[in-house]
């Protein structure tokens, strides 16, 4: 059995990937450990981002990494074979409905974010994203030529109580292991989704959590509380869509973008899925210039949710902290260390 | 014929509206001027936020000018009766297909912004929400319940070639008054409305503003630049609910929130619908805290792009810089002047 599946895909992701990867050689090196093609890559090699056998190699395996996948090159293939594709559908293979998207501002960083100082410092805020549902996967989708002329497009944004259920279960049982406070985003004001979202965000509160402190709140002002004053916020659990655009400004905030890893986790003991939030970055692709510490953070929440060994999360988060406060920074973090250089700045740390 | 209707409705809008009104009778004392229920307030006297009178008044006036609708009281109401409801249909019902939410940053305030200063001073940007399509207006809509337990909630995403094409030539026309550059925000990686969206912008750019830049951007990496560096951005056009969330983000990066104003235009020749991007706020209302520049700078916009008196326009925007930097502020804004004495002063500037 692989403990853990790498799936380096595309542009960066092979470069961060490789560093990833002499990280849990070192701490772990019992692990079984296999790599596989996806995305645009598997597209080149097989006509499809993600075949059969990848899929179920990412089912029986206990952990997933991927690495980075799209690109340019890719823009002009088929919708339903194009690398972005492959990614939902290896999410919703894998039933990884909730994504742990984290916002965490790193001390020696603060100053990299576009907000001031004083209102990221200490920044630590998880938006739990439904992953696997909603107008991402909807159906009907489609676009048809109308009689009169022009054309018309349609999706389509589904979810039941039971999807809607699971995924906030995540994002309440993660607040009582933080600041016991919970965010549900939606527009029930506006959405008949959002609506059903708040009522069983609320059911669940009073009949599982009521020890959890619940707000619920409006996407759009959600949106505006983000910018400004992210600190208010500890666990906020909101749909696909909402999670996707919130997650990414958030992220973006704490100037730590080359540095923030994800996890999407299914059912106890069902494989998650890792990957750091940072793209497929072609435009320095194969340069040695990428930052592996979102991969190789990646790596540390999969052996913390994933393969049962925090202790061995704990070590490399360490050594992420040390090999920054000793001043390790790539290009991204004001400094000029190569890809490799800094995963040799997490090892030597080790 | 009424030149500018007045829909101050409720929470903080009735006070902010009436100075606004203040102000419109002193620059344009020949303007025909009425009043009319809006929001809770209709819905208390009449059970429904929008009565026909009020749509066909609005639907025949040059102008209107909402202040702001709903409250926590009105939470309860059926849900096509609340507010929100009501302001849904009387966007549909004047057919003002696009909103333009500025997120201008004005140099007196530029302290404000949870932004370091250099990355907000100066910032003129401009998003062209689309208002009347996409999820909020789809069918189907609707909960249901599930055989074997549990609820489904369904939203319907929609667009026709003819919905995109007219506000992206609004967007298209103001970035050639403007720097020249659009942003179109969409996800067409996933959504097949984004895929038609993108195809749209792109043919009628090709076809009638080959003159002006075009740049397609994912709705993800929208809210992350917008973030970043909102000053790289002109018009960005996009969609209903994309523009809902980006453009409150966007606004609250300004730090002028209650300074900021919005207008909804559609077809040439038809009124136009002028709002404070502000909220109802009923945590203040009554109390004579609100800053009334949103809706003056609303009416601004009113006497601008509807009213067809740019001097007059320009004479209102003047007085609200020159009572700015003669110090005028109120609470939002770190003074302490009420409502009134913000009217008193921008009248005392005119
Ligand atoms: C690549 C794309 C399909 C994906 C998404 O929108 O989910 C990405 O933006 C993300 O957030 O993981
Ligand atoms: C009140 C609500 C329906 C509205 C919207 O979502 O359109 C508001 O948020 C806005 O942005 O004008």
């Amino acid at each position: 059995m692989t403990d853990l599946l790498l799936l380096p895909g595309d542009g960066i992701g092979p470069e961060v990937t490789a560093q990833a990867r002499r990280v849990a050689e070192a701490v772990a090196p019992d692990l079984s450990i296999a790599e596989a093609l996806f995305g645009g890559c598997s597209f080149d090699a097989h006509g499809t981002p993600l075949t059969d056998e990848v899929l179920a190699a990412a089912r029986s395996a206990r952990a997933v990494l991927m690495g980075a996948v799209g690109g340019p090159q890719w823009a002009g293939a088929p919708r339903d074979r194009r690398p972005e594709a492959g990614l939902l559908n290896l999410r919703a293979g894998m039933e990884v409905y909730a994504n742990l998207r984290p916002a965490l501002c790193f001390p020696a960083l603060a100053d990299a974010s576009s907000l001031k100082r004083h209102l990221v410092e200490g920044l630590d805020f998880m938006i739990v994203r439904e992953l696997t549902g909603g107008i991402y996967f909807g159906s009907p989708r489609f676009i048809e030529d109308l009689p009169g002329g022009g054309r018309r497009a349609v999706d389509t944004q589904v979810y039941t109580t039971a999807e809607i259920e699971r995924v906030a279960r995540v994002a309440f049982q993660l607040a009582r292991g933080r600041r016991n406070l919970v965010h549900s985003a939606e527009k029930s004001n506006v959405m008949d989704s959002g609506l059903l979202w708040r009522q069983v965000v609320t059911d669940l509160h009073a009949r599982e959590f009521p020890d959890v402190r619940l707000e619920h709140i409006l996407a759009d002002n959600a949106a505006m509380q983000i910018v400004r004053d992210p600190r208010q916020f500890d666990v906020m659990v909101t749909d696909n869509l909402f999670g996707d655009i919130l997650s990414d400004a958030a992220a973006q905030l704490t100037g730590s973008l080359g540095m923030l890893p994800s996890a999407a986790l299914g059912d106890a003991g069902r494989p998650g899925l890792y990957e750091p939030i940072h793209g497929s970055a072609p435009d320095i692709a194969g340069q040695g210039l990428a930052n592996p510490l979102a991969s190789i953070l990646s790596l540390e929440m999969a052996f913390r949710w994933s393969l049962g060994r925090p202790e061995t999360a704990d070590r490399i988060l360490a050594a992420v902290v040390r090999a920054l406060d000793n001043g390790a920074r790539t290009r991204d973090l004001g400094g000029d260390l190569t890809t490799v250089q800094m995963g040799d700045a997490v090892l030597v740390a080790l």
